[in-house]
């Protein structure tokens, strides 16, 4: 990174730096995907979601596709959190509309079949995609890299799929916690490995998902969650020591000042289901700076477009209140969603002008 | 009731009119259901799960199956809440081993397939099993009655089936507010109508489950849950001043004593999810009497017994502190879960010794 940059952060960098911005820097969870078509014209020319991720003109391609249509100010990685298991050495694929499906960890003996330690060689097209990307982003926008959280990886690696509550892992934590932990140790550190080689590629910020935080009873969250999360972030602190790193918990059920201070995160992301008046409120009263805020449209709302769109977008831009805060959906944008819904979210955010006119 | 009863009630009753009581007193969500080789038999020479939610002397057996089993201090009535669609008109079934199925509400029109006022001659047969199973209880078990509250419900009936995070439900409620609104309050009367019912009937207290508080944003949380819950108990409390009712809000965010607040409640049950320790403490400060308490084990800490079963459930017993507290289980018991697990479990929270021995 240059000096020049240093002295002049793009927008979502000196956010996560604590600094609030207004109108606040926008992206959106997803946004490189289905609801493009020039994506969906891509994904149909090439053999599998894989091949696509692992490909670094396709992958960069991709990702920069919503950054010129919108001018998002930042462009995510086009990836996917499962590509830790697969250099782990279990067998992943995509099935097209029914998600991600994995060769199950039924029990402990599972682990026989998995390389201990992260296999990078595997993943390198996807570094060479960061660089890619990189170098063809406009000034303003950041290069955010990703991973999934132990648990929410795990997760999948044990039910192999997305499962409602994830039943099939946290049945496991029960039956076999020494395996479990073991696993969760493994995560961590391919984790630590990945997301330093993120950084090392390129990547300006990255996002840590635990999608699924709201399925962990509480008296395991740290065990399970916040532990190894922080453990990612120190050791990544320890190697480059002004690494910017948001933290998604979806459902964790703490305000979003206890997920930083649990995990190191520089910036929480919060669902749609958080009010956000109340998540930074809780506590305000203490004399720390505020912990910068990611979110938290609901993307059914981008969806429904009209009214419904308006005034949900009014809510969280005044929610937030002096809060650092990087606009973004409180989940993923969703296949269905119109492109002039997020043309119109884009305008509104960054004018203000249309919430007094139509909100 | 007689004035015997009054003057000794039965335990759960005493601790939902705010009674500490120790051990606890137990009953687990579905307890009458699939875990049970009973029911599984009964349930295989009878055609569809409506006909034996609908089959006064069969449903009847079904609820007392548990009670017979394990003791439980509550019966459930033996039903589902899909029978309110049912009976406004809305066709329902139950796939086996995938769940209900409805003729979806895709839009404001589907409503006038409906009727606008419950059919409570339609759920005669329930009345009917509520006063059967009455009958046969022993002295300190009580009758519960349920319904779905208006969101969740409402959830279904949209969808037509179960859905991650209640999209359809969501999208409907952007896109049509007032058909929505309309469709809440439908079902507000519907279920005033119908647990009226059920008290004439015979049961001692009601649970309102409303299984997907956790999908609503908190900006519509008391408008899509909280006030159609409270309008349900008020108008339940105009007719019978003394009605015991149980709100299970599941991953709704908010404490429990904000929950008994905003419905009229007289128990909170909590999700697994919840730390009983922090769900309490919250609003301990005030001088109010505690709110009483219903929950919280994993069911998949039942299922897979051992240490995680021993442990979970001295962490319940323990969690709860001084709060008047009915043990339950954090959400539906599992067809998987074994009888002995279930059978330790009750031995557990009945004598306290297994806990400073194995737990």
């Amino acid at each position: 990174m240059s000096s020049a940059k240093l002295n002049a952060p793009k927008p979502i960098l000196a956010v996560l730096d604590g600094m609030r911005i207004d109108p606040p820097p926008i992206w959106l969870m997803r946004q490189a995907g289905r609801f493009l078509p020039e994506y969906r014209k891509l994904r149909s020319e090439v053999g599998t979601f894989l091949e696509l991720a692992y490909s670094p003109k396709l992958a960069a391609e991709v990702t920069l596709q919503p950054i010129r249509r919108f001018g998002f100010d930042a462009a995510i990685l086009f990836s996917d959190i499962l590509v830790v298991p697969d250099a782990m050495n279990q067998k992943v694929s995509f099935v097209e509309g029914e998600g991600p499906r994995l060769d199950p960890l039924r029990d402990p003996e599972g682990f026989s079949r998995l390389r201990s330690e992260i296999d990078l060689s595997r993943l390198a097209p996807i570094f060479e995609t960061i660089g890619r990307v990189k170098r063809e982003l406009p000034g303003r926008c950041a290069m955010l890299g990703f991973c999934g959280a132990p648990w929410t990886v795990a997760s999948y690696m044990i039910a192999g799929r997305g499962t409602p509550d994830q039943a099939p892992a946290r049945l496991f934590a029960y039956r076999h916690p020494s395996a479990f932990q073991e696993l969760i140790d493994r995560l961590v550190e391919a984790s630590i490995a990945y997301l330093s080689a993120q950084f090392a590629a390129g990547a300006e910020a990255v996002q840590i998902f635990e999608s699924f935080a709201g399925a962990i009873p509480k008296a395991f969250l740290e065990d399970w969650s916040l532990t190894p999360i922080r453990r990612i972030v120190d050791a990544l602190r320890g190697k480059l020591p002004n690494v910017r790193i948001i933290v998604f918990a979806k459902g964790s059920g703490l305000s979003p000042d206890r997920v930083a201070a649990a995990t190191g995160a520089n910036a929480v992301g919060i669902d749609w289901t958080v009010d956000p008046t109340e998540a930074f409120f809780n506590d305000r009263s203490s004399s720390k700076p505020l912990t910068p805020l990611q979110g938290n449209l609901d993307p059914l709302a981008l969806v429904a477009g009209g009214e419904a769109l308006g005034r949900g977008v009014k809510r969280v831009l005044s929610g937030f209140g002096s809060v650092p805060h990087i606009f973004n959906l409180g989940h993923g944008i969703l296949p269905e969603t119109p492109i002039e819904n997020v043309e119109r979210l884009v305008a509104m955010v960054r004018s203000g002008d249309e919430l007094d006119n139509k909100g």
